[in-house]
């Protein structure tokens, strides 16, 4: 590591990718396509992969690379098992070497006006979408005695979180915590797990979240520029490279990773720390900011909620 | 704070435990009403409630302190509702003051070995259990203008996780993030929320736990000796008195919850501090040691799930 010796490569590799015809999943597979890797999208759409597939297909580098896709909702367990049998049914049998969980997505709203039904949505699209895949792909790494990669994509909201969050953070901080689980354990079968933790993403999917986003969240978010799918791409594909369990793409990103350590390898001895310092200052500054704001907006929320009929409704 | 003032007095208090019937939800039960609470238990099983209703009426203070329990399944949103709806018409439609949220269980497992329905019920008795009763309570608290403290029992896995932990530390991890998002949220009501991350607790929950949990898991335990219940309710009382966001109740949590802070508001600006540095060094040694017994327990594994036909059965 001291000499930047590469601890993956995608060259040659056999790249899965979930969520692969939008957003940061598509990105990632251009950029694992024009690095040589082997890539096979999977998503619902079967009219999108196909435009994605297309635009994979302009990254190419040599004739024998393989690019497909595969239709499969990834909602379930069984779902997201076929999509992997599929997938080795395709290439002769054998498993994908590196499995990227980009598929999920997020829907803010005020935690009162959440249902049973959309909370359980949001532990679907944040967690489940990708959990289900990671143990189809353990399963079959396993029985195939096969070493891997398996990398998941949580959020900055995987380590901290705050208001209008109530449905997704739970999901993304789930996320870290299986990933976590996974480093440890899958050490018995040789699978490297990572997890990648991108801040505001300007993606399709971002477009969505927007729409149900509470005013005094967006307020509270308005600073952040965020990053684009592409520097995502970039920073999965280094953090995997250099064998880090969790990646960051962004300063606010490593300030939350490095003081929300739980029992993660860090990336950098003496940066990490640095980062940690930082935020014994700025998180509490940043957190009575955040604090002042909610307050600020006790009256006008009142008024909403009066206006939406929650004080006369039954619960 | 300064001055020892308390934030937060049982005293007088409608305090409303689900899993109170046993464990650390009983020991708090009782040691509420030691402090002049009324105190409302929910469990599923009938019996264990009067068992339990007896023991908490032994430690009553004064002839108008009320103690009731009600028979409900916390596993929907629907049934956490109506447990709170029947607590609330007993009490002549007034909502509880305070949550305590003791219900959950864990069943550590090889993540190779967790299936959809265990995996699932893995996030509903760490998570959904908890989650249902706080939507419930928020909207029933918001409804009636009413303030109020709501308090989560996570796990010192809600900040780490290790080998075994697949189906449970995603959930606890989850309730570390539903906990900051409402603490943020629900500034908006004046309802505080609090979250208990208990180390290994001696319970009857414990007993069952240690009967799937695999042996590599167990040596990797070993040396922790947890606390009781009434540790852990003692523990609960102390930090809402204190109006803490994150409560512990001993070292190992302590050093991870300062060294896991994300957006949260510390307990000691500079114990906290100091359990941060250490843990630069204990974290990453205690690690090492993890992973080396994981590592050690590969071949022993693999004949175990050559043992269990892992290896010639389909996935």
């Amino acid at each position: 590591m001291f000499f930047g010796k590469k601890k993956w490569d995608p060259q040659g590799k056999h790249c899965y990718v979930t969520g692969g015809s939008t957003g940061l999943g598509l990105a990632l597979s251009i950029l694992l396509a024009t690095k040589g890797a082997h890539v096979t999208i999977v998503a619902r759409t079967e009219n999108k992969l196909q435009a994605a597939l297309k635009e994979i297909e302009a990254a190419r580098q040599y004739p024998e690379q393989q690019f497909r896709y595969h239709s499969f909702a990834l909602d379930t367990a069984d779902a997201s098992a076929q999509a992997i049998q599929a997938e080795c049914d395709a290439n002769g049998g054998r498993a994908p070497d590196a499995f990227f969980l980009c598929a999920g997505s997020a829907r803010p709203s005020f935690f009162i006006e959440e249902t049973e039904a959309t909370m359980l949505n949001g532990m679907e699209s944040a967690y489940w979408i990708q959990a289900w895949s990671a143990l189809a792909a353990t399963k079959k790494l396993v029985q195939q005695k096969q070493k891997g990669n398996i990398v998941f994509v949580g959020s900055v909201v995987s380590f901290m979180s705050f208001i209008g969050y109530s449905s997704y953070s739970p999901g993304k901080h789930a996320l870290k915590g299986l990933a976590e689980t996974l480093r440890s354990e899958l050490l018995l079968y040789g699978i490297d797990v990572h997890i990648f933790f991108p801040p505001t993403m300007k993606t399709p999917g971002y477009e969505i979240e927007m729409q149900t986003k509470p005013a005094v969240q967006k307020k509270i978010e308005e600073t952040d520029d965020g990053i684009t799918p592409e520097q995502g791409a970039a920073a999965i594909i280094k953090g995997v490279e250099k064998g880090q369990h969790q990646i960051a793409a962004d300063l606010i990103t490593n300030l939350f990773r490095s003081s929300s350590r739980g029992s993660a390898p860090m990336n950098h001895l003496f940066l990490d720390q640095i980062y940690d310092i930082i935020t014994w200052i700025a998180t509490p500054i940043w957190r009575r900011g955040v604090d002042k704001s909610i307050l600020a907006h006790r009256k006008e929320h009142e008024e909403y909620l009066t206006k939406q009929g929650f004080f006369s409704k039954s619960t």
